[in-house]
């Protein structure tokens, strides 16, 4: 049975370094990436600070994160160009010299040699590491990652771009904090992911369940409310916390999603794949969204066939053959118009199902009937076509993202409420 | 003239508060938004630090913060519940009393007797400020943001949610800042857009033009390379400033994208208003992407006729008409069924110009000729149809984002290349 709390309680301070995180330039994926996985890991993030290529600002926080937890990562700054003072940063916030990595020497002339690169002196800048430290192989990119373990405390080094930075943490830090207890083998809580109901009323439902002493925490995006139960001083183990989110999946009813951290779309893809059916699309507000996040998972060509973006009226006619009467009359942004929409996705592409997405995005549009927000889904199987209105808050941008997300969290229930239906009618 | 540089050099530190950042629910857009208004404001944002819902940290925080920078900035925590610590977090750290605002509390109390609330005593702790301080008016929400002015340095405490944060930033915080020398009027660096061209060899170009002490930095995101000029130790007045970007814009040619931060997408909606003309696009590897990158422009619609995301095979040939024939010569991923595809939007949807996309997203396909990464790009006009081979990097979500930086580019160049002989033919 894997172990679900580590052996002892684990803090850990992240620090970003690059001057580019700080001027709006993109977002910072490292920090969403990493709590994610600390937090399965049972390890708690504490603090997160995102400083300057600039040594001191860089050595005062590394010692600050290294004196207050027990693990501090840093990502970026181990590159070959001068800029990159990690390396320098952490040697000095913890007072040991910088020596020369042989086998990373080895490991980097083997490289170039390969691509015909010659070795330069401040290539090999990349080869030192703190007195005491591991180089940590990075086969994607120059720069190994450094491991540091002191005083019963660890302190990981990690490169910048996320395609080394992820498969190094996961196959090499990781297993290095399990082994040490500050890890759990599997994950440290289990989470039940909801759609469609608040995290208050969610709560309660929750709270009547849990055994004295779990904890249980809430993460919500854009209509999705994850409820996350962990062992707390409790000290349950795994099977007793997934027996507690059976129950709340019981009490929970047709608003729950999973258990775990599968998304929207991706169940969408892997039901459809499991039915053997397919998918079609027709957006209007939503402009590409909802197929664009379908088609964000792998292998969704064999459950989904496509989009027609119809973003103008006229494109609802040509191209998916809504009556003009039926515009004229009910407008585009209608129950109407969305259920046709979906029908005509179907037997345009000759899938077994359609969905459909027509509302108001805004700034401009609405009416005062359906105010910018106000979203009609269509959705049509061979059990029949049905629509639905539902109003989501936020800009333009946030409309958006919510009505996919409703969107696909409809389909979800109509794809388990009909199934029976659907397969009689065989759609 | 806007004034370039602000009159003294103001270094600040973004403290964002809330658990849920640390644990990769949802990433940190404040810092996003945030670090561009403070860059564009020649604010110099030193560090920023995300921190949890808990008092003593918070302390910590704000104390080195305020004893390090010269503004501090706060986001989250300022709500009703008694989690909801920043306010006490301040008092705290500066050593000051909370009291109450009576101003604050008014527009509270005619806020909740408008939507018939009762006042509750927790509702009224949002109406409290550390000695001294400012209430913010937050039309958007019921807690008020609080501005601090004390030793030469601010603090502004902001709300959580950006829909309020932003507005307040904005109309409230900013013109505080200018009104003490802290954030010049315009903008304080003039940037250069370019799409194309490595950041090494845009700097190669740019250094000569520079006057003495210009500064120059880079930003680069998903095929984009921003070049940022600065006045520096120059004293530059924008002017000059605009003349050198002028001239950057004649060295880099047709790589030079805009002077700004306007976006790909929203710089083809807006050229292709000015034309008159709409665009069709068809989308394989970029699953909607493209058209939703298009369509997350207000008033897209004057432009943007729609998409045919043509996921499958069978899409390609029953809702684009490519011929069978085609496909398996040349395979869905060839310069032949860009060119066919883009063809087949700009006729389906009756559009000026068609602009299509091809491609292996990954992980999964590719061919030993066209690996993973391969995308190819189609074009059509009135004047002729084109199709491009590119390869780009990264995981699935990055060659997505990548092809379609690169069509968007593509578009860009082929609607100034081929103006005259579009209006010729009557596009």
């Amino acid at each position: 049975m894997a172990q679900t709390q580590s052996t002892r309680s684990c803090r850990a301070h992240l620090i970003n370094i690059g001057d580019e995180l700080l001027e709006g330039v993109r977002p910072n994926g490292h920090l969403v990436w990493l709590g994610e996985q600390l937090a399965r890991k049972g390890i708690r993030l504490q603090q997160a600070s995102i400083v300057r290529d600039e040594l001191a600002p860089m050595v005062e926080e590394i010692r600050q994160a290294w004196a207050g937890c027990d693990l501090v990562i840093t990502t970026g700054g181990l590159g070959p160009t001068t800029d990159d003072l990690t390396r320098e940063a952490v040697a000095q916030a913890l007072g040991l010299p910088l020596v020369p990595d042989p086998e990373a020497e080895v490991a980097l002339r083997q490289r170039f040699a390969k691509i015909g690169r010659q070795v330069s002196d401040l290539d090999l800048r990349q080869c030192r590491v703190p007195q005491g430290a591991l180089s940590l192989p990075n086969p994607r990119g120059t720069s190994p990652g450094i491991l540091l373990e002191r005083d019963g405390k660890v302190l990981a080094m990690l490169p910048g771009p996320g395609l080394e930075l992820q498969p190094l943490f996961a196959e090499q830090v990781v297993p290095r904090l399990r082994a040490c207890g500050s890890a759990c083998d599997g994950d440290a809580y289990v989470q039940v992911r909801t759609y469609g109901i608040g995290a208050a009323p969610l709560e309660a439902k929750i709270r009547p369940l849990l055994l004295p002493g779990m904890q249980l925490t809430f993460g919500t995006h854009s209509g999705v409310v994850d409820a996350r139960i962990s062992p707390g001083s409790s000290g349950a183990c795994r099977d007793r916390m997934m027996e507690v989110a059976r129950k709340v999946r019981d009490e929970v009813g047709d608003d729950f999603v999973c258990t775990g951290h599968a998304c929207l779309a991706s169940l969408a893809v892997e039901r459809l794949a499991k039915l053997g059916r397919t998918l079609a699309v027709a957006e209007s507000c939503t402009g590409g969204l909802l197929a664009s996040r379908l088609t964000d998972i792998p292998g969704a060509s064999a459950a989904v066939a496509g989009s027609i973006v119809s973003y103008t009226e006229d494109a609802k006619m040509t191209l998916l053959g809504i009556p003009a009467d039926l515009l004229a009359q009910h407008g585009a942004v209608s129950a109407e118009v969305a259920a046709a929409m979906a029908t005509a996705a179907a037997e345009k592409f000759g899938a077994d199902y359609g969905l459909a997405v027509t509302g108001w995005a805004g700034p401009g549009g609405g009416t005062p009937d359906d105010p910018v927000g106000t979203v009609y889904l269509g959705y049509a199987s061979s059990s029949g076509v049905w629509s639905r209105r539902i109003v989501v808050a936020g800009d333009r941008a946030q409309v958006k993202i919510r009505a996919v997300n409703a969107a696909l969290d409809w389909l979800r229930r109509n794809l388990s409420r009909y199934a029976v239906e659907d397969a009689v009618h065989g759609a």
